[in-house]
């Protein structure tokens, strides 16, 4: 299903289950995908960092989109990562993912390689260009370290390279400057580029990316509660934000769960991705917990405290 | 005055004017506390970041204190900022500033060293210990390249240690897990420390941080505008979240102001403390736009862009 | 050929020719490899950050190491770099290395992820467990954002997961306490690890390194220069250390071609990958100097730079 | 005593001996400065990093500096650092040591404030100018968050600003490139700044540092053992690099005591200080091991392993 332009709405990065030898369970994704759907979410972000998109091998990259186009079949647009150290190995990942279907296309700037800014948005032209797909730059400094600028985003906006960003910087005096420069909360549609895209992909502070006129949140804690996600979308759109705001506070209590793996056992990743995994078998979604290799598994006392925080937050594990 | 507890409201750190000799220009100080009373403010914090702390000496620190304090005259609480290395230094700070009628402290974990978390607990406690003011945390990475934890500030809440937190650090997400950790923003007063003031450093997101229940702003920009502020503050208090928004994005794009001086010329302080004084110039609130030694001026083209943004945004130099 | 163990010496990391449209051109990268023996050299490092490893496609890796393997025909052991985001993606790698006739594998820690100690050890543990071939270490903070631990190298020295470590970290004194927790210059032999090879990729401080009881070098000028830090090495294993450092010196001074382009213009990778590529050129060693998209190439004046470094190390361009 | 130029030979950052009540134990001090003498020390460095210098008072660095130059009473010259935030705070230490007797200052780049770098050469140059002593620099990016580059090292010192650089930057590639630039291991002479000193601050590549050039070093570690780094300081001058390096290996198997106190117990300052405090009080030189507050004092065991560390290297313990 094509984009909207702008996207709007609540779009989660979908994790993609594995068995217990790390291979794609492309029973539980399907499954994932439709309690997304159920959700009543706008879209889709296959492939995204909450995908594990970094520990899949190309082959099992193929697989995760194929599945997730087939299952949604249209209903929403499916965005899909090509998350690669720069524009040659990403236009590989695109070109397939062209070929699989997806709608769009979600980029980060260089990693690995010490990359100037001018670099970066050579970068996401040549993307652009090769591959005629929308594009989504993906702003992620934890994982790339580097920042892009509201400077930068506009210019790529401005040009047409851009569709949109997907926000994780965590900076949200900075999102608020993006947006403030394209026109403001009121002003988007008289503004430089009405149909650039704004997504936050922080979980913690939605509220306020949509108070401050953001078009939508990718938020990887929606694996597991999309409809607390549409329902703190739909008070915001309509300028209910004590809603909004009490939706996002019960979400930033079960978001908690991402710190159930101990710092001083294992990265940080494990433990957030871990516990949408355990949260989503506990809910019955998929079937298996187990995250890529080398991430280490949360202990059963982790499992039990991603258990509470789903009660605290009134979802009702079914094992 | 004391503090309210918690203390809440608009309480902009102070500016410090200089004269062109890098000498403390106290009539313009004098002037400068009358325009923030003027606009509204709810308290001053002197001696903070903006108020160029780390370029005053211990004699400059203390006219500049006994100045505010002595023209304030009760109205509102003044914070005093004890900024320095680590607890013995900053003691000597805080007994100064009480010796001058400071009605609290302000302190950040200490810097240059490199400490764990156990003993910036440890520093808080001792200074708390050691002066008899309720103190707050200046949680401010970018300065001393460590972060608070919530869990870090709870804990010091919970024993009594701190009366507050400024939150500088620029992470809203960590700020709404704090704010719901104390208990949200219905619940605060039947949260574990219902007294705790919890303020946002960032001048662009003061909106989100009171649509999360934050009790108050510490703006730098708020010496320019303090009027802005306090109707921001004012029209979240009255739950006017699209008036807030709307004020704050007008505040936001005056903000960009502290880009005026070119980054390949100056540092990032030079610039944005440069900008506010030249502002408040424009405004014949100060005499002089000197930022202090070794900051290098904005020149008259970077002024002539300040004087820009001050129009735009409804403000009406006079000189 | 087999590696010795520890393997000792000069093993240059190979730059990859491209032609302006980015292919890949063998016949460059044939004679740059003749370059490379012709100078003396111990080894051969493909694929490795020099050779632009992660701006080559999967397709171009394979191109690369079989023209590698091909010519050089087991006059010196080939190591082969497998680069990638995490442990499964790296094995992808690492087969098809093994398969094109690598004689050793050179993986990082994994990048773009957050990612635990322990899970790095678990990371290197299976790769060495699933590919039959000596494993480096390749200790790269700049690029993977984080640092091998002399305790993490030590581990897994000594249960046999790793044959050497790549210490192009710059932080010299761990590199210190490595090598003197193996034994130090004079007791490797009776250490606890007597064949692992420790290696710097360290252009500028080879001589210290070697004295400190290193086993070899990495590095990337080397492509320019094989045999001067042949001749350094030489020096070094003949105990003339004023000799080495005199080497060193003229290396040192060489090397200053990385700053070729400006650092508001282009990133460093392309600075120095595009002046070590330039300079290859101008000797006739190598077709063209490009480097790989989205690297902004060096201006003809950048090149000129380029030339007068060689000139006065007394290389003599002959174009 | 006034200072050689260039500044040659172990130059020992003094430690601050603290009594139980964080009060300065003077007869400690004087001790150690005769024990560091009776080294052989070339000059002696108080209120550096390793004096504690961030944690004490002005009245407690005076009565450091006070008593370090009563004691020395010209034998050796004394460096006096001048810590603080910025140029005007520098500058009041600055007067304070001159005022005492300081024969040169040693001061660090502007921290806490974000500074450009022409900002950091106004801020060196002033305090040349303003104070009629020796100046040096102190590259400790691990305190204050920004590196001095070769090139601003190198104006300031062809300009007369600084009379030599203390470099505990860790950055051995770049200590190397500022030597070349000097003119080299045998052209310092002949090079453009003759007279300017080059020390590093790293315990563990003191050889190789002289092997490249450098003048001299000022070791933490040589407090505890000011005898061995004067013979390896020796062994370099007389080209015995062999005896030279072998010096430094056991050097550098003592100082992993700074490891003494647990990472996730207390901070790497509490850790290494309190390891250098415990050897010295062990060795029968100072009374107490104490280290300032707030940094957590190293518990019975990591005393323990101090003293095993001291037998290992040959030193013998009386307490």
């Amino acid at each position: 299903m094509p984009l909207t332009a702008p996207l709007r709405g609540v779009v989660p990065p979908v994790c993609t289950p594995l068995d217990a030898q790390g291979d794609i369970d492309t029973g539980s994704l399907a499954r994932l995908v439709e309690h997304l759907l159920d959700g009543g979410v706008h879209g889709l972000f296959a492939l995204g960092s909450t995908s594990e998109v970094a520990y899949l091998t190309d082959e099992q990259r193929g697989a995760v989109l194929e599945t997730v186009v087939n299952v949604v079949d249209g209903r929403v647009p499916v965005l899909a990562g090509v998350i690669d150290t720069t524009t040659p190995r990403v236009l590989d990942h695109a070109r397939a993912a062209a070929r699989l279907g997806a709608d769009a296309l979600v980029a980060t700037a260089p990693f690995y390689t010490r990359t100037h800014p001018r670099e970066t948005a050579a970068h996401f032209r040549r993307v652009r260009d090769r591959v005629d797909l929308p594009l989504f730059a993906y702003d992620l400094p934890v994982s790339v370290h580097s920042k892009l600028s509201p400077a930068l985003v506009l210019d790529l906006a401005a040009d047409g390279t851009l569709a949109g960003v997907k926000d994780s910087s965590g900076d949200e005096g900075s999102l608020r400057r993006l947006l403030v420069a394209l026109g403001g909360r009121e002003g988007r549609a008289a503004g430089p580029v009405p149909a650039f895209s704004v997504l936050t992909g922080s979980e913690l502070t939605v509220d306020a990316a949509l108070l401050a006129g953001a078009d939508g949140v990718v938020p990887g804690l929606g694996n597991v509660d999309p409809a607390g996600y549409v329902r703190l979308h739909d008070a915001a759109r309509a300028g209910d934000w004590s809603r909004a705001a009490a939706e996002q506070e019960r979400l930033a209590a079960l978001f908690a769960m991402v710190d159930a793996g101990p710092e001083d056992e294992m990265g940080r990743s494990s433990s957030a991705l871990g516990a949408f995994k355990a949260a989503l078998r506990l809910l019955g979604v998929i079937d298996h917990g187990d995250t890529a290799f080398p991430q280490i598994p949360l202990s059963a006392s982790s499992v039990a405290a991603v258990d509470a925080r789903l009660r605290a937050a009134g979802l009702t594990p079914v094992r």
